[in-house]
């Protein structure tokens, strides 16, 4: 298939007004909507308020900013196209991780700036960025051919990075309103730019707090240490019982259990994914890699499950020294989950397994800080077939395969409740330091990506998926 | 030996001027003098300026304010005394430990208020409550007399909470300046106050910070969980292989090869110390004990040595929840060390285990925040005598014998750069909260503590120690 009239124009268009974009972005970056912040609501609110302007500005119909159980989704849609034209979910989201510690960011989190060919600012890849690109791309279209090449119901989200509490329950009652053949989001990173990437699995998520207890205070390390087991040293030993320093596997019983091997096609289709060691180390500047023993790479931060702890509250962690026998400690623990692990079952079994290594001398309390399905699509399906083309004609070449170790809520819950497909698209890259200080975007995937994204709605116009 | 006259005359004074003490401890005690803190400096000096007003109004000659690499110390002293009579070194600190967690202070820390029978504030008990009572007594018999029993030389530190850096250097350049024949220290807790209590040693410290690097920066632990080694994984596994959760032994090698064991008559000695399981549940909070295995309570804090975790800096520890592989954990954990363990020698151990114990994917860096000798004197010696009587005078009883379990630099160093003998006398009560939040004096204790320091400075004057 060859680009149609209306393509071309939305390309054109989207060449002419690169700059239109880029400032519209620094617009929506400068709101710091922190979503697991309590005292950043009204800046996710202002966020929120911001996309419905836009996409008022550009012409969708019944844009609203949707009320939730925490923070709103904005939805529009347009559905001019004939009905024989398949209707696309287009999903991106608006809130952003935390910034600490700020001392290591070079340029103010919240102001975006540019250097070089990079866009520096939290959610300038993950997700504002990407979801302008979703957005410039209907755009395109709308401000040249006054209509899109196919229906589009666009729902931006307000709590991916806290795991998308609200969604299921949204999606589960407005599954008429969000009735669609395919969806996609663009939330994902490709490997370089000469390398596109389509993601179609995603590991899930288990996000645990631990707090264990012991004195009903803070205690003098000389005056009772030796006798009041210190609930810091309980911790870390508990911690480490789950964890197989040599082999890299998870000590808690039954956890492998639901784990789905792959089979040799799919593990050929994997291998063909350009990562090494090599580039993994450059990349992450980590002195040696440690992964799952009888694994390789790409198995392990696609194909297998994990178990890595964030932060340990408790205790005295400021500067200089304090002879304190912490009242509690605690851990952030989350664990990454692949097919047919279920997050709610992994929670137990952490739960179990901790209470079996604590000793009488602590007290236990367990708290679920999210929790997301793994997800998997079939990688011959026509939407990923549409994407590779897509790829290859806004990125000159064809896109590399691969299942990605991050955790999307959304995705497992859209193909639970909508039933269809979810292209995972991406056009950040590996190095663009999402959820760290310094986070940015390469400008280069942001227009190539626009113009990716136009040539993706034209051609799925054409493709069966009913 | 009965009470003197001068002495009758200084208890006389000391009941009549409660208030007058009790008000000047209150201005002592509102200065936030937390010694590990930098931007606490000005205050530092605001209390040593304090201290030396004070002791050239009540009459001491020599009163200095002596500059250290680190916080300055106040000196006096009194030697009208015949050169028969002995010469006491008294010994202070009005430094104070750190405040945090100050959400659990029921008032401000450094505003010191009065409830029912006890004070309350950061260095009430710890130890600027303490010193102030040395210093009342000295007052008492100068306002009266005018003159002390005995030769007296004051020597104030604002640096006992950071484990005393500056002391031992002061100590061997300021031999000749500080000859004396015994020393006492006021900065510990008797049991109750029926029971005082002498103590006769102290545990050492080894205070370490190990900080764990791996990646150059925090990465996100979907996109590279199970391939990069995460610091926080790493760390506690070291840190629980330091430790048997079932004997509660250290493990590190080498660490018990110069632990003196004690002979038959010290465990009766310490025996008749009325403590009990029971009571350090009630007093701790804890849900149990857990002390090394084969020894007893008594021994679990004073002549047994320990591990304690105090803090995990490093990574997200903040509400709600940030999945981010940190590029770096740290942990601040200290020993306490017994007779004749050397702190330099368990530093050593510590340094080579903990290296031992690091996977090839991190990197370990070691900083020293602290060391103590471990001390103990001869619990026969007339200095001891001199206090048992003393306290029964003040006090209405005859005190127990302990070793207790807290540092202090300063013993140590007095021992070997001073060669006399060291009194820690006490005043304190175990639930003080010394180093936690709402720390506390018992304020018949402070009362009774200057009458018995008074009989103390008496009954010195008539003992031979040289």
């Amino acid at each position: 298939m060859t680009t149609t009239h209306a393509a071309s124009a939305a390309l054109e268009y989207a060449r002419q007004n690169r700059e239109v974009f880029l400032n519209r972005l620094f617009e929506l970056l400068r709101f710091p909507s922190i979503s697991t912040l309590v005292e950043n609501a009204a800046d996710i609110e202002r966020a929120a308020d911001w996309l419905v302007n836009y996409l008022k500005d550009i012409g969708l119909s019944e844009v609203q900013k949707i009320p939730t159980a925490g923070h709103p989704l904005v939805y529009a849609e347009w559905l001019g196209a004939e009905p024989s034209y398949p209707t696309l979910l287009v999903y991106g989201h608006y809130d952003v991780q935390p910034v600490d510690p700020l001392d290591l960011w070079h340029t103010p989190p919240f102001e975006p700036a540019v250097k070089e060919d990079f866009l520096y600012g939290r959610g300038a890849s993950d997700d504002k960025g990407q979801t302008m690109a979703l957005l410039a791309a209907l755009e395109s279209y709308l401000k040249t051919s006054g209509c899109l090449p196919l229906n589009v119901k666009v729902l931006l989200e307000g709590e991916e990075e806290i795991l998308s509490p609200n969604m299921g329950v949204f999606l589960a009652k407005h599954q008429q309103q969000l009735a669609c053949d395919a969806v996609i989001i663009c939330d994902d990173s490709i490997l370089d730019p000469q390398t596109p990437v389509i993601t179609y699995g995603l590991r899930g998520n288990c996000y645990m707090e631990v707090r264990v207890s012991g004195p009903s205070g803070d205690l003098h390390s000389g005056s009772f240490g030796g006798a009041v087991d210190n609930p810091l040293n309980v911790l870390v030993r508990m911690l480490a019982a789950l964890q197989d320093g040599k082999t890299h596997k998870v000590l808690i019983p039954g956890f492998y259990d639901r784990v789905r091997e792959i089979d040799d096609e799919e593990r050929a289709l994997l291998a063909a994914y350009p990562s090494s060691i090599e580039e993994t180390l450059r990349l992450t500047g980590a002195p040696a890699l440690a992964g799952e023993q009888g694994y390789h790479l790409i198995e392990w931060t696609g194909v297998r499950p994990t178990l890595d702890i964030h932060g340990i509250p408790g205790g005295f962690t400021g500067k200089g020294k304090k002879t304190v026998i912490p009242a509690w400690a605690a851990a952030k623990v989350s664990m990454r989950l692949v097919p047919d692990q279920d997050p709610d079952e992994i929670q137990g079994l952490f739960e179990k397994t901790m209470r079996s290594l604590a000793p009488p001398t602590v007290k236990l309390e367990f708290k679920c800080l999210g929790k997301a399905r793994p997800a998997v699509i079939d990688y011959r399906h026509p939407v990923i077939k549409a994407a590779a083309e897509a790829y290859r004609r806004g990125f000159g070449s064809l896109p590399v395969y691969t299942r990605t170790g991050g955790s999307n809520a959304v995705v497992a819950e859209m193909i639970q409740h909508l039933g269809v497909p979810v292209l995972m698209a991406g056009l950040g890259l590996p190095d663009d330091q999402i959820h760290a200080p310094n986070e940015r975007f390469y400008l280069p995937n942001f227009y190539r990506g626009i113009e990716t994204l136009i040539h993706y709605y034209d051609l799925l116009s054409n493709t069966r998926l009913d």
